[in-house]
């Protein structure tokens, strides 16, 4: 940080995004570093973010006919070997209890990194017959991944997630559930966290382990890198088979069942501050804003403009707005403009004497092209819902404007380069895992997915010239 | 169990009521067992259970101040030996990480058997001035502590909970704290769990491990035992000085914070079984029951019954009752009845042709000393609610009466044996660990509490005849 610079601001993104991020998600009192090696402490503003956004998706998982169960967090570590695909992708990142109870443990247990296997083990004793099919569960929980280069939210050794784990009578059923699960994050997403995600299918080479085809969600961050903001797996029969998750059908044939898995962590969270954040700090999508508005007093109004503050608090809380006082005595208000900016609150409203006088208050957005301007104290709280309503959709706006000035579509190899140096470019590719390496390598550039409303091409390779594959144009980027 | 039984029923209590718990728990679909020992899964029927319970509990635990965090699951095990009573009393139960990532580390990390350790370490950096006090925080979190006799829900080597941790300025400060929570827990024990718990002080053998003085809820199971539902600890200053959490009073001072610490978990689903249940199986409290009405339809009225059935938990929904139609095809309505009866739901609504005809269903609640009855399918959404309210009270004196009705006022060894045999025994006692040693090798019966609202004793200790200590009465009993 330059020397000169206020200590509680952060590095500019436009100076080092990396080093913005990082800056902010500890200023912001989001997170703090954890004592083991990559993992975070959640401090309450940070989690009620998560707990808002947690709140949305439950009721729509809830809503589309799954039930929530809990599965032990220890896995016997000859769990994971009975899917080969799935140990040789996990292996290296697990954390393993070896000692328990003062004693050696006969087996090493696995602290679970994502738990199809102990599931896929429940599955097998709970299904018998096409009547227990569909089977249609979640999980909340927290999940072990030892992470070499972790960072806040987006890796860390320990995150918290929901993962959605289905059996199904045939492919057709779930697929249809992979994609379910996919449209259900597109939608929290755009609607709930502002962002303008893609929803695609992995290259073979970015599928999940053990898994026949994955679906993703892409999200577009500040600095052009694309974020993988959650995934949708359709197993085929392989967890099936090596947990023997079988069924009756009504004509009396035993048959494996079509498995799924889907999984949004607090992943989600870093997608957030780098779709909506600025030199100044967060910005926060009002639906999953801890405060949407702040109420600062200011000038020298003493304890009858604190009453007033409340008093229009509790009006608000009223109208169903997310509201917060800041009645800090020794802090001033302009050191509380900049912490609640940073802090990325929508709305924040000022109110002092003169304000009083004229019973109104001075609103200020957090994305001020605005400028400041007075609101009525009386109609206020018929006012901000539609107020956080715009603020959310201007969020959403900007974001997919961001996006799409950042996406350029690309036939030769130099627009390819420049524009997965700046942000994504829709290209021909002809699904060689060779290439896909090749353009790694060159560029830091993967494709992030096939994206779904792709149109139609059958050109050529960017890279190297060969037919395309996949019948549409890929979306390559760097990603987190 | 006996071979002419009806292999979906479960031993009666009177028989073995250790049996009928643990059958009980498989067969109304509330658990599985896990792989890794003493583990459990939640299944969705059990995890509901606790999703509401967990909703109620949350928003006390937020109305009264508290923010929720989440602190990492893996703690140094440098941190545990910081407080010295409390590694003591935690080591045994221990599940440790050696290796991670592929190798082995440096420091093992323990699975965290409770947070105060880790939480207390970022206490210390979070808090400075006596401006960032009281900070009151909550996690719900898993656990693990391993465990030699394990038992579903009452003693799981993982369980889910949520621990509060909070600093104060002060003893008085932490001691309403203290008081607080425990408050909340007798709330929620009583209002939603329907269980008529007795506050009290544990004596100083049954102190949670580094506490200056523990609390708790003890609730009577319907086989006399006691069950510690909650417990509250004011823990002085002894983690502050462990942990170094001290602030800098107004005056400039420095001085140690008094912290307290709170849990409540999932063993309360096992005390709503013990509590409430018969020999039929589970009998749930409406504000927790996953399902409080299920409508099953009778007869052979096809279609149209099954429709009008859709139809009326559509009009119960709407009016606030969790309801659910058995339309399973291949199953006859005796089955279900049963089946619903096992898994304790408050209230069954009949439904065949001729009710139709009378535009009336037939009501079963779930403790049928009323036997059935017709209610009107017209105002049924108005009159169910009060039902449920009142099976709920019901279920509360039910479980009173039987608790006051085992617990007896003890002076003498004799009826003391006596009343520990059955319940619970109110007696003097002298505070002699020996003593509470020596009663606990001649009867299994320990110290469950001193009472918060015991009358004033002073009589000698009902063993060893001393001058009892405390000032009151104690509660002895069996406990789990």
């Amino acid at each position: 940080m330059d020397a000169g610079r206020d200590e509680r601001s952060v590095t500019p993104q436009s100076e080092d995004f990396s080093a913005w991020y990082n800056e902010l998600v500890l200023r912001a009192g989001l997170v703090d570093r954890g004592p083991a090696k990559g993992t975070m402490v959640i401090r309450p503003y940070g989690y009620r973010l998560w707990e808002l956004l947690q709140a949305e998706l439950d009721r729509r998982i809830k809503e589309t006919g799954h039930d929530n169960a809990y599965f032990p967090l220890l896995i016997p570590e000859s769990y994971l070997r009975r899917e080969a695909e799935h140990v040789e992708g996990f292996s290296p990142e697990l954390a393993v209890v070896t000692h328990a109870g003062g004693k050696e443990l006969e087996e090493p247990l696995v602290v679970r990194p994502t738990s199809e296997t102990i599931i896929g083990e429940m599955m097998s004793r709970w299904i018998s017959s096409h009547r227990d099919l569909p089977l249609l569960l979640n999980q909340w929980a927290n999940v072990v991944r030892w992470e070499l280069r972790p960072r806040m939210f987006l890796r860390t050794t320990e995150f918290l997630w929901q993962e959605g784990h289905t059996a199904h009578a045939g492919e057709a059923d779930a697929m249809r559930e992979t994609m379910l699960a996919l449209g259900l994050y597109e939608e929290v997403a755009r609607d709930i966290a502002a962002m303008p995600v893609v929803p695609g299918e992995k290259t073979a080479g970015e599928r999940f382990a053990g898994a026949q085809r994955t679906f993703t969600i892409e999200g577009m961050m500040r600095d052009g890198r694309a974020l993988q903001a959650g995934t949708s797996h359709y197993m085929g029969t392989n967890f099936a088979r090596a947990f023997d998750i079988s069924y009756t059908s009504a004509e009396g044939r035993l048959e494996p069942c079509h498995t799924t898995s889907w999984g949004m962590s607090t992943r989600m969270i870093g997608g957030v501050i780098m779709t909506h954040g600025d030199d100044k700090g967060l910005v926060l999508p009002p639906r999953i804003a801890p405060y949407q508005v702040v109420i600062v007093p200011v000038g020298r109004g003493g304890e009858e403009v604190l009453a007033e503050a409340r008093e229009l608090a509790i009006r608000l809380r009223a109208a169903g707005v997310r509201v917060h006082v800041d009645d800090r005595p020794h802090l001033s208000p302009g050191y509380k403009f900049n912490d609640w900016e940073m802090r990325g609150v929508p709305v924040r409203l000022e109110l002092g004497p003169r304000d009083l006088a004229a019973r109104t208050a001075l609103m200020a957005r957090r994305l001020t092209e605005h400028g400041k301007e007075p609101i009525p104290l009386d109609t206020a709280p018929g006012v901000l819902p539609e107020v956080l309503d715009d603020f959310q959709a201007l969020l959403l706006r900007r974001a997919t404007a961001f996006r799409d000035d950042h996406t350029r579509e690309t036939g030769d190899w130099d627009s390819f380069t420049e524009a997965v140096a700046t942000g994504w470019a829709l290209a021909g590719h002809c699904g060689d895992p060779v290439c896909e390496e090749d353009i790694k390598a060159r560029t830091g550039a993967t494709p992030r997915c096939v994206p779904l409303d792709g149109p139609p091409f059958s050109g050529p390779c960017v890279r190297c010239h060969a037919p395309a594959a996949y019948g549409k144009r890929v979306i390559f980027g760097r990603a987190y």
